[in-house]
């Protein structure tokens, strides 16, 4: 009888122990205060993962695509990339001289952000490509390394990879739980992101995309490299995000989170397919904790957006009652 | 005593049934004969997944990729896309009476293979898109999932999907067991590619790298739809390959596998990164069971790979020697 005991305890403690139906009794998303959103959540997981549900998802096919700017992390008082390329212009400027007779290079240098914004698409568009090309992709990843692992957010004075929402990490270690596949589908670049998302969210690089510049492979001094051009070879935005999707995973998402109308083809497009869907807005409305912003914000602006979540019956995150902490 | 031996019996069972360290003792390459070729996988996979190795590589870093034609399956007498491309014009003839006036769609309507061929790259280019363009692609997944479920090769009358082979895909669960993430980076159409390349080779949509062409997002009747445009995106192929594999993957491989000098660039990328890689051409020397071709043939051309392959030292697959079987 000893020995049957013994041989009991040895099976429970060596059973649990291989378990990959560990589950997880406590709440998975305590930053969510309970209500209908993180409700509505709980409830699509539940219903596309539960064996015999009618809408059961095959792990393989289940497909969770994420905006980044607004959505995994804040985007205020403009887009952190934006602060990347200024801080890269001036790292840069000692180098080049001949800045000195470009106005809008010399405002970024003086930190004249009010020109700099005021440029528009055109001025933003070579303030980032003076900073993000004419490097090898093995350059470029080290300087936004250095970067994203030293600078601070001015008004919080956080590292800027510390400005991501806690609920949003609890959130994709629950979908992770639950088996889902993530990826981040941002316009923000490409390689700009995947230096640090696997640290910051558990997001590997084969996991994110994003906008993207062309680059070049050529073998210098007997080395292969890839030159990183002047030249944009995909903006990840609006009709673009449905378009990326298709071509970096070839499956149709069945859940995407965004923030602005930037995503909203992003979210039609998943809302489309077959079955169960979760399709989520982020509305950023607490201007205490965070920002609060949507129609009239010229980052983030989330207007056609909000109407159509409304009309559809989309989830939105209210980010003032729905979280009860922002950043870790 | 007894109680004992019941205990060590179940714990055997047991540990055994959930450890996932679960080393099979047979062979894991059965149709690739012994001899340094075989060794020289067996070896580098020792080398990079043994704890404790100088050269040990964690599992999220083991990327391996392979170009599809003439590596997975056969390619000959010409790219079973171009088989396929013939089929959809001889399919869609009958609603575009006009293609009358085209000597090049007649050329393939009346099974004038020569002129087809002879048409070079901007001819086989007017075919392409007129049969893989104009749909959306869901429909275009339809055809393709059609296709290669039906359709066999002229000359083993297999299906086309059974021309695969068979101690290449040894080679991939082999690679999956140890751990790996397998891509296929592939001058073929990446849409061609997705619909079978799960069934087939076990590997999902999203680790599928082709050419591309443009599509274009679009509300057709309330119904959001990826319009397929008759434009090119991307030519995955030659200098295509690394640029590709920086894009969708972020990472550089620690193997790759090729057959041709299109596949040059992405084993010179692979062989560049620091510690222990493995870079395998397959050499096609069986013309009885295969095909035997390499410096002079125009569809899957091996001529500088071949002396690169033999100044590096890379590992060279003789298909007659080194395969004891081809097709599963």
């Amino acid at each position: 009888m000893k020995h049957l005991n013994l041989l009991l305890i040895f099976l429970t403690i060596i059973l649990s122990s291989c378990s990959e139906d560990n589950v997880n009794q406590s709440d998975p998303l305590p930053s969510w205060n309970s209500g209908n959103t993180k409700q509505s959540i709980m409830d699509f997981v539940n219903n596309v993962t539960k064996d015999g549900s009618p809408n059961f998802v095959k792990p393989e096919d289940r497909i969770a695509t994420f905006d980044n700017d607004g959505t995994l992390w804040s985007e205020q008082p403009y887009y952190f990339q934006l602060q990347f390329a200024l801080d890269r212009i001036k790292a840069m400027a000692p180098d080049h001289s001949e800045w000195k007779d470009n106005p809008l290079l010399m405002a970024v240098i003086n930190n004249d952000i009010k020109t700099v914004i005021g440029s528009g698409e055109k001025g933003l568009m070579e303030i980032v490509m003076t900073s993000h090309t004419g490097m090898t992709t093995t350059e470029f990843e080290q300087i936004v390394r250095e970067w994203i692992n030293t600078t601070r957010h001015p008004k919080t004075n956080k590292l800027y990879k510390g400005m991501v929402y806690q609920p949003m990490l609890e959130l994709l270690d629950y979908l992770r739980a639950n088996d889902f596949k993530i990826y981040i589908v941002s316009g923000g670049g490409i390689e700009f992101m995947r230096p640090w998302t696997e640290e910051v969210y558990g997001i590997p690089s084969e996991q994110v995309i994003g906008s993207s510049i062309k680059t070049k492979f050529e073998i210098i001094d007997g080395k292969p490299v890839l030159l990183r051009l002047p030249e944009i070879d995909f903006i990840d935005d609006k009709e673009g995000k449905p378009v990326a999707i298709n071509k970096f995973i070839g499956k149709r998402p069945i859940a995407a989170f965004g923030n602005s109308d930037g995503d909203l083809q992003m979210l039609q497009w998943t809302a489309a397919g077959d079955g169960k869907r979760l399709i989520v807005y982020i509305h950023h409305t607490d201007a205490e904790r965070e920002w609060a912003y949507d129609r009239e914000s010229s980052t983030g602006r989330l207007d056609k957006g909000l109407d159509e979540a409304s009309s559809k019956g989309w989830t939105v995150v209210d980010m003032k009652n729905d979280w009860n902490k922002i950043y870790p």
